[in-house]
């Protein structure tokens, strides 16, 4: 039997187990036990606070594994709980994974799992200490992450006061225009589709941009968008009290999408505002510190004081 | 409409995480902030390491609605968490929590899931402080804990040296009992199936003896009983690279299963070594320090010289 007829059922949860302790290639310096025991055990940095946060996909939900690879899933699960952390102004250092598990999978599709978990940890510094492996009828993946920020220097959704200036890192849009575009492919659209399902498959959070409003303390509030800008927004002004006026014509869209929209006589614009997993950041910044804030990133907007109902 | 009849679908996964924050009612100090952001933030005590630790429980694998009870399901799903973290010794803090929950779920049934899960959590000092609620066919619960030992006196698997004596929390066999009532209910028996009954679905973890155990530096090694004994003994000996003799009839069997093995004719030696569920501690203690553990724990066998292969 080659290693690729495998599955869960044949070789067990403990000689699966022992398959990912041997394959975590990324390390963190503040774990001092990993996978293996009841618990892992992490030391933490002095003069810093703790981050924790958590996602769960659901196979036929939030993936479908005829259109995302098991290595690309494995970096996408790390990515969204890394991007939950950036919008903190963390650094994620450690991560638990749960995966209910059908009992045909096999072990080689779990291991380009790991693969891809353990490339996109890498990328950030997040060791894997742990997790849980049982059955279920679909794919289930949840991971825990742990992060690290400076004592008080936290971004949180709540600090946004009226006349802040509103950014957004990258583009909006991109993942959205991707799903569609593996999920109606097209004989049209060769050259920018790639790039704009690359962006929906292994999205890349703005790990750096979130340390560097923190650590510089330049933003008053921040959110990652996960879902789309509009109610990503929503949240941020529930949270800090405050209204916000977006430019349309400020938002951020990237070429390919452009394309992608003419091609298939879509609106861009609606895409970027309710597509969802650009897994960008959204932030506040006091007018103060504008001139701070590097030029690469968008100002769509103002924040307003808010007409309560 | 009534309350009972709501659905997540019809509640929406916001109006349901304020329904979540409104009913968390287990503070621990070590919260800075909870439910409602990206991440929660923990401020880590001075002096004390972090254990991380994860769980996840599906539907037809772990637990039966018919059953189990939301309340019931909640209480389990952190009991099983805290259990790990009291075999590491540590004392538990936080938990995020996601939920895969079918669309036609009632929102009652969810509340009453939170209920058990605060339940639980205020008596161990654990705070939900964060979750994520995503839709699934079957239900699916994971819970990522965190908490908190005194630096350098974590208990691990691998620390049980040959002489050490071998010793366990309660009575074992119970829970397997329990879920064998569960399933094939008997006219007879009506005495002592409730409390096999309440072990199977509501155990409690053994916080109080780990800590016991790590704040005297008693125990050399220790591991939870989720699987049953047979299994755990062989991890823990792995791990030590120790042997153990267990003498059979120093297994602590309670009456409820005595009664309950003789009235349907079952092995209650077989519960106790392979049941499973049980959540009780095995740990080791060398013989300089056995007078230190306190006589109501059952010292079930002595660790040995292992003869490698």
């Amino acid at each position: 039997m080659t290693d690729k007829k495998k599955t869960m059922e044949s070789i067990g949860e403990f000689g699966f187990i022992e398959k990912i302790r041997a394959g975590i290639s990324a390390k963190n310096p503040s774990v001092v036990l990993g996978i293996g025991d009841d618990a892992a055990i992490l030391k933490p940095s002095a003069g810093h606070e703790l981050v924790f946060t958590t996602d769960m996909l659901v196979e036929g939900r939030h993936f479908d594994l005829k259109t995302i690879s098991p290595w690309q899933l494995g970096a996408k699960t790390l990515a969204v709980n890394v991007s939950d952390c950036a919008a903190m102004g963390a650094k994620p250092t450690a991560a638990v994974v749960s995966l209910g598990v059908p009992k045909n999978f096999e072990v080689a599709s779990l291991e380009a799992f790991y693969d891809g978990l353990n490339a996109w940890g890498a990328q950030f510094g997040v060791q894997i200490v742990g997790g849980d492996t049982v059955g279920s009828d679909h794919l289930v993946v949840n991971v825990a992450l742990i992060g690290e920020v400076e004592t008080g220097k936290a971004l949180r959704r709540s600090g946004a006061k009226a006349g802040d200036a509103v950014f957004v890192t990258g583009t909006l849009g991109d993942s959205a225009a991707g799903l569609l575009a593996l999920l109606h492919p097209s004989p049209k659209g060769k050259e920018s589709e790639p790039l704009l399902v690359k962006r929906h498959l292994t999205p890349v959070p703005r790990f750096i941009t979130g340390r560097y409003l923190s650590t510089r303390q330049v933003a008053s509030s921040a959110i990652d968008l996960s879902d789309g800008l509009s109610s990503e927004l929503h949240h941020l002004c529930e949270a800090s009290g405050v209204g916000v006026e977006i430019h349309e014509e400020a938002l951020p869209l990237s070429d390919p999408l452009l394309h992608f929209c003419g091609e298939r006589k879509l609106d861009p614009v609606e895409l970027a505002l309710n597509g969802g997993e650009d897994y960008e950041l959204l932030f506040t910044v006091p007018l103060t510190k504008i001139s701070e804030v590097v030029q690469k990133l968008s100002e769509i907007g103002r924040a307003s004081c808010r007409e309560r109902v």
